[in-house]
């Protein structure tokens, strides 16, 4: 096909790309690119992305002078509104999001990752959990918006106290689930008040200088990444859902769609999913609801007649033909928007509330996943090493800082040619910095690191056969004369007892991620110590670095661990102004292959990320001999894995570092 | 008074209590007596009652002949019925029941503690879980009833497949709740049935040699063991009660009830408590349900005047009258009879269903109930010491039996004068015995102890101070030549390595029992092994000796341990046909004063049992040196507080039993 030059109607297609996460530095951009439109000269294309990347980066970034709020309540006012729920959340409750869905950020100032406004006529208040308490204080001008703690002084009970009576409190029901607004309904009902459908959302309108909603470039994820195709996935959901008397299930989470299709996007920052939706009908066939300016011919090709792609607009329509059919449909109450449920019911159907049913399909990962899995971690872990060897160098100098050693990070991750960048903003920390458990560096707060510093450095990449998420805490030490304090080594090493027994458990089939979280916890608990955060967490294969339902958490946990799925094991210990601490690595369930006389079917942890952990600080007269083997066992393994992919300077720092202790 | 002379009036009385577990080796039996009905000649009350009971026990047992079913059916049929249920539980959904409630028992010859029967019209099954499979199928005629597991092929699943359109399965409103209705129910509803309350029951029409309900005397439970007046306990539910907004709550579980007015009685065996109900008013008064013959002169005067005695066939009454005044009630969905929420119902008032709210206050011992443990489990480990001392002298000759060794223990604890009878069966197993988890031998079953035999034995007992509940498993050893197993030492010792453990665990305020059973299996996983059964369990203050809602276990569990509650702490491990191990303390929750430098409340265990731990069964290479000084300590501990109460031989064996290892 002979391509074409860039006119004028081309113009939205551009911003919506340059409002997209694709990474100009990927290898494969420009192919991708011209697959989506082959019809266009591909490199003016790119030309022109990037011309309106430059400039969107060199305006003002988008802040809230206070201005909003009174433009928002004057348009409530002519919608007869009297309030307004304005959560974080996207219509894809997704963890990340993009420019164009930020409306909490528009109108508050707030960019954490989760939170909630409430605004009503005369007050407005701002809900954000422990996390982001110190950073809504500073983002968000409190004299217009009360700042209250989302758990122990919920927007529920707000709305029960504050709320008129008969007031109506609108809600944009794309960014809201039926299980988020259970509870604030409820509140409403307290004071006399009820929530309100409103469409379009009104930030919408108010917000002036909307960035365009994204058009990432779609690509196929090949079947050597994903190791089942899309159609025997298709089969496979199909076949569950008819088992479970169903005709079609609405998937909500856009990561599910992107496992059940194998295909990789670019619309946000981090994980690579193509914001979209789907029905899979119980014969296996699937309509794909997504901006069909993403899609090129190698994806169109990849998946077959049996899926249809259609636009979004689009959506409505099927439910009520659904609906008009009276087919039974499964729709997961914690990720389907509230429309959907609404659209449904206005069709006379009720949806089954079952969960997600590509969840736990996707969380168990296939051996060709595991594989990709442990040769990513290799990659991965061979940049690191590059890293921390560099840093141990050059660190104690006093020329490094908090961010300029970020962003050597990902220059050395960026140089595997499959890199595909971030699974999440790093975190970079050093002394102090380090106690903030998501601390993220900025210019304001950006720290030199020092000799004798204790360094937190949490990070992850997305490969094509994988995603990485490790954290590593080192002391930096110019001479034999800098060593970190008793008090560090021993809490250091109370952390890693507990990274251990979690590497080395083994339990029945059966037990949830819940009940190893103590493991992980009882040598800091002996102590009268305890961190604020899970143990672990789902990941992704190239998708989300944070997926269900498997964890490690205190939290009540119905979901069992199964062989396959991938979760983090990080431990960690703050010590508010001084210090953090977290040991992370990867791990992946599988069968024990050991046995007791009971027949019972054990399970067990195979750690998947190599970096050596900082000898330094292991005080090791508090591990048992067994603590002391998995150690130096681990640290053989990871010097004779990425020993031959290092430079010679960071194989002899490797060398040193995994030295027996 | 003076004391007239028993007349035939009094007949239903002496049954009553000859039914009841009214002990005749109770050192105050004769003094309660008099004080129930003090205008009878106790004496004569005492023979007359000891003469009923003899010839009970004369009579044959009463067993399942299969005609009891026949004779039920045709029941059914006349009162135009299609089915029944016949669970295991009273009116009372009480632990321990009384033979004049053993309704399944009576019907299907089941006499486990747990299990349902379903009867149709045309086929029979009953529902039994794993600890009563084989115990279910030596009793019951499994040719009349189908034997169905009550988890893996529960009797909801069974209704729906069998249950015939139309048909009206009957149910006794007593005897079944809300919670445990709800699955029956859906079932019914599968099959187009439905569920037909059915009073009187027709199992008690069809029983004609039913035992009367018992009498058993009720004496107040002295300050001096209940620590709280029944004055200050009512208030404070009571402000509890108003400040959910209720105005009344009803009481349904006997031992709250007990807690509540600081009462005890004898109606059923092992669990010291007086089968009856309270309703509990906002203002702290009290309407007590009970049988009036139960009471006497002592009670009356304790529970004063904000406490009516009333007759248990009044409470339908009151409760019309509270849903007359649309009064605000509350009603704990786990223990309340269908027939009271069905009468509320009738009455206009749908019940509050909140928990039992005195549960959470009896479970969190007073420091005088916990004083009470303590003194308790003295003389409790004294008459334990002196029985393995006995043990280890008498057994490896061949001259004792598990029945003729659980008698023995009873006897020593009878020494003791506060001793008010077991707390439940006492479980006495040698060899293969002792791997049946909940064994209670019986003519048939029962074993001599062999030299070179595991005997394992749990039991407890009741103390005006406290309930005791003690697991010790000891090797049988005639001389050094006699040792056991590598294998059995290396089972015991992980087993020990889990109760050390729990022993010795601090954890966070807010922690559930849940999150600690972990630390409790970890050896034993490590080695492909565990046991199917919960770690701790709540144990009451001269109550239940099992108790909500705090419990060790791998159930889901919300409930936080506090500062005051008794579990117990008892893993084991068990090899089919060969061998069973449990080590098993109370323990109590108390505040750790430790603390780390986060200020963290931290809260850990107190040990409250006494008794060595067999050295012979520890492997000592596989302890740490922090659990080797645990078992030390513990030993000088036990050693110190019991030797002054022991007999020369027991006191020698003891020091030889608690050598440091």
């Amino acid at each position: 096909m002979v391509s074409r030059t860039i006119d004028i109607d081309d113009d939205a297609l551009i911003r919506g790309i340059a409002a997209s996460a694709f990474d100009t530095a990927r290898d494969d951009a420009e192919a991708v690119l011209a697959s989506v439109r082959s019809d266009l000269d591909a490199v003016q294309l790119r030309l022109r992305i990037d011309a309106v990347r430059d400039a969107n980066a060199g305006a003002p970034a988008s802040r809230a002078s206070g201005g909003e709020l009174a433009t928002f309540r004057q348009l409530l006012a002519e919608r007869e509104l009297d309030g307004f729920l304005v959560p974080v959340a996207d219509e894809y409750q997704g963890e990340f999001i993009p420019p164009s869905a930020q409306r909490l950020r528009w109108l508050s100032g707030f960019s954490g990752s989760a939170g909630l406004a409430v605004v009503l006529v005369d007050r407005a208040a701002i809900f954000v959990d422990g996390r982001y308490e110190l950073q809504a204080n500073d983002e968000v001008d409190v004299d217009i918006f009360e700042l209250h703690h989302l758990m122990r002084s919920p927007p529920r009970d707000w709305l029960a106290s504050h709320a008129s009576a008969g007031a109506r409190i609108g809600f944009d029901p794309w960014i809201h689930t039926p299980s988020g607004l259970r509870g604030l309904g409820e509140g409403c009902r307290k004071a006399g008040a009820e929530l309100v459908p409103a469409e379009p959302n009104p930030v919408d309108t108010a917000w002036t200088d909307r960035p365009p909603e994204p058009v990432g470039p779609v690509a196929p994820h090949e079947i050597r990444h994903a190791g089942v195709s899309a159609e025997d996935k298709r089969r496979q959901i199909a076949r569950k859902i008819a088992g479970q008397g169903h005709e079609a299930a609405v998937i909500s989470a856009p990561a599910s769609v992107a496992w059940l299709l194998n295909v990789r996007g670019s619309d946000v920052a981090n994980t690579p999913l193509p914001l979209s939706r789907a029905i899979i009908y119980a014969d296996g066939r699937v309509d794909w609801f997504i901006d069909p300016r993403k899609i090129g011919d190698a994806v169109r090709e990849a998946l077959g007649s049996e899926v249809a792609v259609r636009a979004p607009g689009g959506l409505g329509e099927t439910l009520d033909r659904l609906g008009g059919e009276g087919a039974s449909i499964l729709a997961d109450p914690a990720t389907t928007p509230e429309w959907i449920v609404r659209r449904l019911a206005a069709a006379g159907v009720a949806p089954s509330t079952s969960g997600d049913p590509c969840e736990a399909a996707k969380a168990t990962k296939n051996p060709v996943e595991l594989d990709g899995a442990r040769a990513c971690h290799i990659r991965d872990g061979a940049a690191l090493c590059e890293f921390l060897a560099w840093l141990s160098r050059e660190a104690p100098g006093g020329g490094v800082t908090e961010r300029s050693a970020a962003e050597r990070l990902a220059e050395l991750r960026q140089r595997d040619a499959s890199y595909r960048g971030p699974s999440f903003d790093t975190i970079s920390g050093s002394g102090p910095n380090g106690a903030i458990v998501h601390y993220r560096v900025s210019e304001r707060t950006d720290r030199t690191i020092a000799d004798g510093d204790i360094y937190l450095v949490d990070s992850g990449a997305q490969y094509p056969d994988g995603t990485t998420d490790v954290t590593r805490t080192v002391f930096i030490s110019g001479d034999a004369a800098t060593r970190p304090s008793d008090e560090a080594r021993d809490r250091f090493t109370r952390v890693l007892k507990g990274h251990i027994a979690i590497a080395t458990a083994r339990f029945p089939e059966g037990t949830t991620g819940g009940r190893l979280d103590t493991l992980a916890r009882v040598s800091l608990w002996q102590a009268g110590l305890d961190y604020d955060h899970g143990t672990g967490h789902g990941v992704g294969s190239y998708l989300g670095v944070h997926e269900g339902p498997q964890r490690i958490s205190s939290r009540q946990d119905a979901t069992a661990l199964e062989p396959g799925m991938i979760l983090s094991n990080e431990p960690g210990y703050y010590r508010p102004d001084a210090y953090g601490i977290r040991i992370e690595n990867l791990v992946a369930v599988q069968k024990w292959e050991g046995g007791g006389e009971d027949g019972r079917n054990m399970l067990c942890f195979e750690t998947l990320t190599l970096a050596p952990i900082d000898r330094l600080l292991v005080e090791s007269a508090l591990l048992t001999p067994e603590e002391r083997n998995w150690m130096n066992g681990y640290h053989r393994w990871v010097r004779e894995t990425l020993a031959p992919s290092l430079s010679p300077t960071a194989r002899h720092w490797l060398e040193e570092a995994t030295v027996p202790i």
